[in-house]
Order: structure tokens, then C-alpha cells, then sequence
């Protein structure tokens, strides 16, 4: 019987993770600070409460896996809150950021018993009301694999991951941060910037705007608030990769005005987007058994290389 | 009874012009290089030869409007023989940049009879396989209005895009150019930059890269000759979009490194965005009358404010 799940925070991620591991049979509870969360939540019959320590007292009780899943701003406080009342359950979070949450897990004395993670889900929308069952069904979730990691606690968060229709990626922190960087943070980023070059085109510009600009500049619908929460947790990660960028663009502007031509970016790109259509179907890590040997080092090295565990 | 229609090119937007225009019960042929094209076009049923200098006697007898609908590249030959063939016929084009076509009419003594348009529809199919009498409906067409043009041959070329369902979109040709640049050809080399940082950060990224990757780089999937040509044909404009673009990235990198914020380009480029979706509806042009007053500055006035003609 795998352990009951005590998830914290129940906006579109962690309210579709209660869900989830509900439907699998298993017990799990939440926690939100807001209680009108936790009224839906209670309506659709799940078992969700407004009080901090009595959720982490009973998880502590229960030896549940805690689940941090509020903001990156609210989570001093809740790792407050889990030293004191649970300091020896299990602990993952579905923060985007990797290394600074390891880094604020560790200056509340809690790294021992914590492994990371990350689900590569999600969509614009927020809150219980856009939660759902099947949001990580298929989806990519990453779980940390750093150095000194508890192979029981690195099992249990994997599982949770599987359980809900996952697969696991597994990444060091630090390498999951410069990953998500160039995928995740700085597309928002060009998005903005092509948003905002396009109306400095006024009117006329807008109005000639059709499918490659809707397409390149869908991500800046989304809330300013997420999006600045997301990339400036993530700055020294998104420095890195805006500077790739900005790179490619400045080379890209001195081909077109000393030589006319754009084929040195537009063939790397065209390659790149090939090549990430190619590898859509992911090959799974089959040779590595958690716990065993040095397979610390042979999990980063498969999940660097695209692979993944699709059950354990 | 409006004048025939000559195309010359039936790739994607000169062969679905042909189908379009044939569906509204006006006479039309076409001319293509290749007599692949030809034989498909014939078989569909359409009126195709091969042959530049009898399709363009048959122009110049029949009063036909020419439309030139070949690549950038292929212009200066096609240009030679309207010269030679029907120098006196209504003539317009296709093609994606408006301030180098105007160059090379001129250049050919043609001006005087020629009004310039661009047709905002397409996709990343081509030739002939690939066309559809429907591209144009509900699309926007631009027409150029510069200093110093034909009424009359204005009038017949936004009857034209009339005709197939689009709206026309006035402006003057070095206008037009600029505005593309910023909301379709800045789109891709902003898609192709994405596409190749991400690669860059290996197999791990491409695993994780999600829809704000997948939607940013779609348009890296077009052939890199079409995009070449479409960005190199439009120097001028596209370097000083790649500049503003520029500009934005470097002041975000500078932002999220000294005072760890990307506020100030999340929040243009979000109310950028809400401005194009504000203004998807168009809104009508009702007070200015070809050929009447200072009509060419009212155009070009009401096409830089985002107005539209869907009559004449």
C-alpha cells in the first residue's frame, strides 16, 4: 500500500494532483491558504483544509509524502511550516525551479528526506476551477537526481509521478534550470518581444499580422504575473539562454546587412525544429536500478541523453 | 464585364488566384514556368500554357490585368517579357516585399500601368497540389497606394482581391514593407532563434520542451529556401525590425540580471497582445473616393490607422 499523499497548495497543479492520485485509489489530502479553494474543493468531494499544521500534523501521523505545490514566494513560509510539524516525511515539491528550491529545502534543514520534481504541465489557466484528473497523463515530469539523494525517497516521488500517468525524467537541479531555461522561460520571453516589436508597428502592422505572428506570440496572452514569477525565479538559467539568443539574432543582423542572407539562422533553426520533431517518442531507461552502483550518475546521464523511466 | 485575368506563376497564390477568379465566372489563364504545373492545372480543368510570350500577346489583345505571381528572384525575367509583350496592360503582382517590386517595374519603364499588392494568405504547402480557390476569402490583400497612381488601375486591382473574398488594406509600398517585417518575417527568424537555442541545450531540453516551444517554433518547420528568400528580399525592413527586437532583449537581460525583474517586457509585450486581439475585427473605410481629391493620402491614412475597404 503506497503511502497516503498530503499535497499543499491545490491551484491548477496541485488541486489536478489531488485529483489524480484520488482516482488511483489512494489517500491524499490538501492544503490551501485561501478557502474558497478549499470549499470547491470539498464541493467535488475531496478532502482539502484551510489549516497549515493540522494537515502537516496528521501527514507526519500518516508518514505521507508531502507535495509542495504553492508559488515560489509562498515557499519560506511553508517550509516553515513543514520543519516544524513534519520534518521527517517525505518530501517533493512541483515548483518550476529546481536549484533554488533544493537551495531553500536545505536552509530549513530538510534535504535529507526531500527529492525535487517537476511536472511539464500546465496550461494559461489557474486555480481549482481549471483543475483536472488527466492533467499529467503523458506529460514529462521531472524528478531531481543531485548527489547524496535517498534512493526510498527518490522511489516514492518517481511513483507519484508514474501513478498519475507520468513519465519520470530524471535531471541534476542545476541542469533541469538551464533545460527549462531555453524551452520554457525564454519562449515567453521572445513571445513578449515579438508581441511588443510588432504593435510598435501600430495599426497597420497588427493588422497585416496572420498565422506565424498569432502562433510566435501566443504565450503572451498569459498572466504577466506567472510569467515574471517564473522567469525571475529562474535568472541566472535565463540569462544564460537570452544571451544564446540575443547571439544568434545580432550574428543573424550582421549576415543580413553585410551579405543579404539569413541562411546560417534560419538552416540552424529549421535543423533544430527537425530534430526536435524526431524525437517527440521518447526511449526508455531500462539499465539502471535505483540504489545500485553509481546510479546517481547513470540516471543524469540517461535523462541528458532524452531518456526516461516509464515505471519502476 | 471586367477585364480577363493573366497570372503569371501558378504556385500556391498564383494557382488558387486562378481557381478563385475562375469560380467568380471571370475568363483567366495562367502561365508557368514548369510544365508540370501546366499539365496539373489542365487536367483540373484551368486554362495553362507555357509558353511567357504567347500567354502575354493574348494579354495585351484582350485587355487583360497581369498579375505577376512568380519569387522575388524570378521577377526581372517575367518583367521582360510584359515589357516586350504587353507593355500596356494592367499589371500588379503578388509578391511579399513592395518596395523592391516597385524598383524593378520601374526599372522595366512599366509604372505607369502597374499598382502592387500582396495578399496575406499562404501556408507552408506550395505548388500547384497545394492550391485552393478559397485562400483569399476573408483574407487581407494589400494594394499599394505611392504618390503619383493610375486610379483606374488601382481601382481594377482591389476589384481584384475583392472579387476572391479579401479585404483590401491600403498602404504605400516602404509602409507595407516595414510592417511585414515586424509581424511576418521577424515571426521566423524569432522561431528559427528559438528552435536552435533550445537544441543547443541538448536532448535534456528537447524532452522538455513543451507547448510554449512547440507553438514558438512552428514556423522554423517552413522550408529555410522560402524563408530565406521572403527575409532577404525584405533587407531593409527586417534589419531594422531584428534592431527593435534587439534592443528589447538586451534591456531584459539587463533588467533580469541588475534588479532580477522581466517586468517591463512581460507587461509590453502582454498589452501588445491584447491590442492585436482587440482589433482582429476590421473596420471600414467609407469616406474617401478613388481618384477623387487628395485620395492617396486619405488611403494611406486610413491603412496606417488599421482601416479596411470590403467595396468599391
Amino acid at each position: 500500500m503506497d503511502r497516503p499523499v498530503c499535497i499543499l497548495g491545490l491551484g491548477l497543479i496541485g488541486g489536478s494532483l489531488l485529483r489524480a492520485v484520488v482516482s488511483t485509489g489512494r489517500i491524499a489530502w490538501g492544503y490551501n491558504r485561501s478557502f474558497g479553494s478549499v470549499e470547491a474543493a470539498r464541493s467535488d468531494g475531496y478532502d482539502a483544509e484551510n489549516d497549515l499544521e493540522a494537515v502537516l500534523r496528521r501527514a507526519a501521523v500518516a508518514d505521507a509524502l508531502v507535495v509542495i505545490a504553492v508559488p515560489m514566494t509562498a515557499v519560506d513560509s511553508v517550509l516553515d511550516a513543514v520543519a516544524r510539524y513534519a520534518p521527517n516525511c517525505a518530501l517533493t515539491d512541483v515548483v518550476s525551479v529546481k536549484a533554488e528550491m533544493a537551495g531553500a529545502v536545505a536552509a530549513h534543514g530538510l534535504s535529507a528526506r526531500y527529492i525535487g520534481g517537476h511536472p511539464m504541465a500546465g496550461t494559461s489557466a489557474s486555480g481549482w476551477i481549471a483543475t483536472d484528473e488527466d492533467l499529467f497523463r503523458n506529460a514529462v515530469w521531472v524528478v531531481s537526481v543531485d548527489d547524496g539523494v535517498d534512493p526510498d525517497v527518490w522511489t516514492t516521488v518517481a511513483r507519484l509521478a508514474l501513478s498519475v500517468g507520468s513519465v519520470v525524467v530524471p535531471a541534476a537541479s542545476d541542469e533541469h534550470d538551464r533545460a527549462v531555461a531555453r524551452v520554457s522561460h525564454l519562449p515567453h520571453l521572445l513571445a513578449e518581444t515579438l508581441a511588443a516589436v510588432g504593435a510598435a508597428g501600430g495599426d497597420l502592422a497588427l493588422r497585416l499580422a496572420a498565422g506565424s505572428f498569432r502562433d510566435g506570440t501566443r504565450v503572451a496572452g498569459t498572466s504577466p504575473t506567472l510569467v515574471n514569477a517564473m522567469c525571475e525565479a529562474n535568472a541566472a538559467g535565463l540569462t544564460a539562454a537570452l544571451d544564446d539568443a540575443i547571439e544568434r539574432l545580432v550574428q543573424a543582423r550582421e549576415a543580413l546587412s553585410n551579405d543579404s542572407s539569413t541562411a546560417e539562422l534560419v538552416d540552424a533553426g529549421h535543423t533544430a525544429r527537425r530534430r526536435y520533431d524526431d524525437q517527440l517518442q521518447w526511449w526508455e531507461i531500462t539499465d539502471v536500478t535505483i540504489g545500485v552502483g553509481d546510479w546517481v550518475t547513470a540516471l543524469r546521464d540517461a535523462g541528458r541523453r532524452g531518456g526516461v523511466l516509464q515505471s519502476l
